[in-house]
């Protein structure tokens, strides 16, 4: 189960390890739009993104002979850096399962943070086969991307701080947006919000043809998209809801958008030239979300969460030209 | 004279008006740089920079007669900006004296703040003679850009921050290192870093060409820099020291860098890939100063103040490129 004592709980435990994000606005922005909108910036938290949140939270909650064993994770990307800084800033040993084709500073940024890289391809392995193996064999505890409750926890201190900040400005929010891949961070985002602030509604924000958890609140149960598609928003483009973190949502979320890749680029030009804050394609979903909504927001206060703004600069060039 | 209790009594007008920006920093950074780099990110500030906390201090000082005939000011970027938010902010009157050729996104901003916008031609008008004759026509009272007591004690809240959070980190900072043009931040911040804590040098960074700050102190006299030159530091290209900044900034300043436009554009960069924020190149030089002296700040614990973000998309991509 998901409390909001774990969440609270998983804050003190995160003191001093990982940023106090700011809540940002831009009062010209504001008046742009004809709504207020906030900014919860986790690309400007350590490792570029919420991930080491939940990642650290997880590994605390570990027993003695739990955390000597080490943790194993897999990802291509923020989670596999989240949970390789937070091993290290506990000094537990962790294996991280990436594709050989991953980009190279994530791989290089990875082991930086003393984790042993163990690369796989991407064509013919199952990472998660290969993390439960070396789970088995060497007794580490795996530390999953999203279905895991210490690790929602953690992630949903970001929503005891939005609750927090915006007790401190005064405000109260209609409507808190945050992207959503798995669905760990909105599942714990959620949670945090409504036991602080019950009449908020709480949006997930997705890629066209990703809008998994979109179409599953929607049916009132876990569907799968279809295969076939890309998305520039790499960090979230997960097929189906998590089995653990959806029954969460499918009680939490008033609902979700979906968003195209033009508006997506948008939102991460407004933020660089707004906010000046630098948001990867999957981080800017919410905003984007909220900008392609205008007109139904007008006169509310919404709160977009920016997950992460782990982008290389060739890509962001590309994108802007 | 500024005083240490000006920037207290400016640090409790500015609550809840102001944002009270993080202190950023990258461990992977830290550990390829050998110091530990904290940045001060006054970009992420309303308006885009430092600029609104001086001004803001500067017209709440006023008594009710004065802030009834308004404000003037000359600036043809982050001054402005700062002057017509805070004018807003407590619902004075501001007209802003600004050059024709400004970019259009400036004369925009400040407008929209609410501000009478009066453009002049560079060439053939002197802007501070021209806000000299609306404030005596007017009774407006003229807020200057740096040669003000109020105005420094409100740059200064900068530096109280900075103290406050390094308290909060358990750490001590061995440099501050300041983007200086007129030299207004840089006295205030350094006022209140040195009440705070004696033992921490505080260092003034300029563009080459520019470094008219640097060498006057090494001078102990007001130099002025021989003129002809440019720079893309735009926010921070003044001639010579202020007259009332100078005298306070010889006597709390260890010294001054000095760094090329390879090195600011590359600082740029690393504060986008590392830290996600955006820097204008005149905010960006005291992160260029820390780069380009780093063998001399091995094992140090070095604070950065980005003064500024406002720059266009187009430039920026055409100095990443």
């Amino acid at each position: 189960m998901l409390t909001f004592d774990m969440i609270a709980q998983a804050a003190e435990r995160l003191q001093g390890v990982v940023s106090r994000t700011p809540l940002l606005e831009s009062p010209l922005l504001n008046n742009a739009l004809g709504f207020r909108l906030l900014i919860k910036p986790e690309c400007l938290q350590e490792t570029g993104s919420f991930k080491i949140r939940g990642a650290y939270n997880k590994i605390a909650s570990l027993d003695e002979g739990q955390r000597n064993a080490g943790v194993v994770a897999y990802s291509s990307g923020n989670h596999a850096q989240g949970v390789a800084a937070a091993a290290n800033a506990m000094g537990v040993e962790a294996k991280i399962v990436m594709p050989t084709d991953a980009p190279r500073i994530k791989l290089d940024n990875t082991a930086q943070w003393g984790a042993e890289v163990i690369t796989y391809d991407r064509q013919t392995c199952d990472r998660a086969q290969i993390a439960r193996d070396i789970a088995e064999k060497t007794g580490a505890t795996l530390v999953p991307p999203y279905d895991d409750y210490d690790l929602m926890a953690g992630q949903g201190t970001t929503g005891l701080e939005i609750a927090e900040q915006l007790d401190v400005l005064g405000a109260k929010a209609d409507k808190v947006i945050c992207p959503v891949g798995g669905g760990g961070l909105i599942a714990g985002l959620s949670t945090a919000v409504l036991a602080r602030h019950g009449d908020t509604e709480i949006w997930a924000a997705e890629p066209r043809n990703f809008d998994d958890t979109k179409r599953s609140l929607e049916a009132g149960t876990a569907l799968s998209i279809e295969p076939g598609h890309s998305s520039i928003c790499d960090s979230i483009v997960t097929a189906r809801p998590g089995r653990l973190t959806f029954p969460i949502n499918l009680k939490t979320l008033s609902g979700g958008y979906s968003v195209n890749e033009p508006d997506v680029v948008a939102a991460m030009r407004i933020l660089f030239t707004e906010l000046k804050v630098v948001a990867e394609p999957g981080g800017a979903v919410s905003v984007a979300a909220a900008f392609s909504n205008k007109p139904a927001l007008q006169g509310q206060t919404i709160v977009a969460l920016v997950s992460g703004g782990n982008v290389d600069m060739d890509s962001f060039l590309g994108w802007m030209a």
